[in-house]
């Protein structure tokens, strides 16, 4: 898209109370925008970045056998009353609401309770059995503290995945092909190789869960890793022996780190089954509970996760697919026409725009023609400003087009991440 | 998808306590499932088809300059203090909640005070004008009767696009374009000759706005439709002469009739930006308040109301653009392996299952590699039953694949909304 369409712009300064990396630069770069303290709107280029991880994570899910659907963000206490999860003492993040009645309404900040209520209408046989389903949903969740920026806020969207099996075995064969899918979801957006698949705690459900934990200074936890086997403890059961005899881990081998936790898989067993009477009859027609288990991860916080991680002193570095564009194709040439004449160098424009500007507008057409995603720095702003912003932004690959560009016919390709220079041709540019 | 694989079940009656003909056949199809009164969630068949009606719409709106973005659902109190819809007696939908700390929060309802407040970080001069933004976000409605199911609901998908131009001139100028746009989502989504361009009550931000109404006797509204121009009168403003003044209608000529509100458009003109203080720097240097225009569909209303527009006795009836699949494929063969063994028939199967699954698997494959999405009925159902929940699911083309088929390499083709047979060989269908 043409950048002097977008609406928004980049700032120097992020709001004086915003603390987090993450969130300065995506306030900075106009990603998002911050209503009140743990609460964000994404902007065009956040939301855009945003899509992108959900359609990775999407594909991974659609790949091992998710169903996708959308539950309610209002809650029915009924359901979680069974489940003992209703009282702000034992859960202790509710949003609650009214009716107008005056009857009290829950929001969502998980969704075991609605899925299973829900599944007991579709699930009553072992030929019902395995099922897996998932959503992109917004969570609420009443946080004392939000200090983090998008990476944990009042209100988000998550990935939810239950998974409904007929026993511990059928349960631990998808909760293992969640764990791969959930390490190439990481390693697509960039962050696999400092992502650890970690030991936790359990809760009340299961002796342990699965965490998956991106090393970096920003983080919450505090994590140890084990490099050789690409695994980590969390400091919560650092110190149970058990987990060392269940992993086979060396202890003394450990590096401490501080993490993001970007992910979670959970071994719900029948904690909402037997309460919520999700039940099927076996093959000797015998009543069970029905086995689950659930798969988290936040894309706004795997978004900020990736801004902390690769983030460098000019912006933010996006990973190829997760980034908003693929090229960022900045024109240092005189825009066309007058409503945008130039506030900086105080030049007159022609209506027509000059050579630069028309080899970048054929360039940018020829990019979008060949499939790719451009955002076209079409503003009519000096070279020094535009470059700033770009490397604010960080889209991938930015293509430049100056008197150079037009004399040889060659373009600068600047790497982001690298700062690599190369330069190419057009027909070169349009096999980026 | 193969059906035996999709979680949900069509079931043979609605829960007792719906009444709304449209969440009936949609619970009965296992598109969306009851939460409680006024509260869907929406189930495979269902999203699907949401997001099917989503990319129209998002289609439309980016053809018309709109940017897509992603407001939050939690209100901060001051905004909308400024704007004097904070306070329940003025604005009666509200769901309140609060943050730990006590202080009061809303779930947005509808979304002008938080865009305009955000804009005034983005548009500064007549040159950042006009802008267009855009989301489809859950709202929040209080309503006190909630019983015309997935058409007004409690909480729901909103298609809501602001539009923020220097003046009425560049306002009107888009308005046009949104109500042609509105034109084109209506009739792709197969409603549009029964749907009209409506006069109605403007509130108080403008003498009259503009509504589109579908004719359908579920309808809350009653309008008066002048058929000559397509366009037509809410009862709201039918007893107003100045309508007919402003519209030229012939109040003698109009027909009486019970519609469904689809979309509707408004003038804000500066009944937001003045409070909120968006504003902008003329060409002369002079600071002017930004005209707005507000733009909504809800997706879920839509679904609802094609449901009640063009179901038959049968069940729903989709349009082409707006159907979860393009085709049902029904097998009448027996199903490969022992896991579907019968509940019906008592029959043996084999592990490889028949001929007729055989013809049947390699059509649906070839239909899928030819880029058609294909729902797959390859469940071990009677004919009779796999016939009925075709006809209740209201997928557009059905294929069936019998022992004819089989015999000839003939296929039968349906027509879910004429009934019409067609025979098609394997490569005629796969240019369906």
């Amino acid at each position: 898209m043409r950048q002097s369409k977008l609406f928004t712009k980049t700032r120097r300064e992020a709001p004086s109370d915003e603390q987090a990396k993450n969130a300065q630069l995506l306030i900075r770069a106009g990603y998002v925008h911050k209503e009140m303290a743990g609460v964000y709107s994404y902007l065009p280029l956040g939301l855009r970045t945003l899509n992108k991880i959900i359609d990775i994570i999407r594909e991974e899910m659609n790949a091992i056998g998710g169903e996708e659907l959308l539950l309610a963000t209002l809650q029915d206490p009924e359901v979680w009353k069974k489940t003992n999860r209703w009282d702000d003492e034992v859960v202790d993040v509710w949003f609650k609401t009214k009716l107008k009645n005056g009857s009290e309404l829950g929001l969502g900040n998980t969704h075991e309770e609605a899925l299973t209520a829900l599944m007991t209408e579709h699930i009553s046989s072992y030929k019902d059995l395995p099922r897996y389903a998932y959503q992109f949903q917004n969570k609420f969740r009443n946080e004392t503290r939000a200090k983090s920026g998008i990476m944990r806020t009042r209100e988000f969207i998550m990935k939810d995945l239950y998974s409904f099996s007929k026993d511990s075995t059928q349960h631990v064969e998808f909760y293992e092909q969640a764990a791969a899918a959930y390490e190439r979801i990481f390693a697509r957006a960039g962050i696999g190789e400092k992502t650890y698949r970690t030991f936790a705690s359990g809760g009340s459900f299961s002796k342990y869960s699965h965490e998956y934990q991106t090393v970096c200074d920003a983080g919450e936890d505090t994590i140890y890793i084990d490099e050789g086997t690409r695994t980590a403890i969390n400091k919560e059961v650092y110190d149970d022996p058990d987990v060392y005899a269940t992993t086979g881990i060396d202890k003394t081998k450990l590096v401490e780190a501080k993490a993001i936790e970007v992910g979670n898989i959970f071994t719900l067993g029948t904690r909402f089954s037997e309460p919520l009477g999700l039940s099927y009859k076996d093959t000797a027609g015998e009543t069970k509970p029905v086995f689950m288990g659930s798969y988290g991860i936040g894309p706004g916080r795997l978004m900020g996760t990736i801004v902390e991680v690769l983030a460098d002193e000019k912006g933010i570095v996006w990973p190829k697919e997760v980034a908003p564009f693929a090229v960022h194709l900045v024109s240092l040439g005189k825009p066309a026409g007058g409503s945008l004449t130039s506030r900086n160098s105080g030049s007159q424009t022609s209506s027509a725009g000059d050579e630069i500007t028309s080899v970048a507008d054929k360039l940018y057409e020829d990019l979008q023609k060949a499939g790719i995603e451009v955002l076209y720095d079409d503003r009519d702003l000096r070279a020094g400003e535009k470059f700033a912003d770009s490397d604010l932004i960080g889209i991938p690959t930015r293509i430049v087009v100056g008197k150079d560009a037009v004399a040889t016919g060659e373009f600068e390709v600047v790497d982001r991440a690298t700062g690599t220079v190369e330069k190419k041709s057009h027909e070169e540019l349009l096999k980026i």
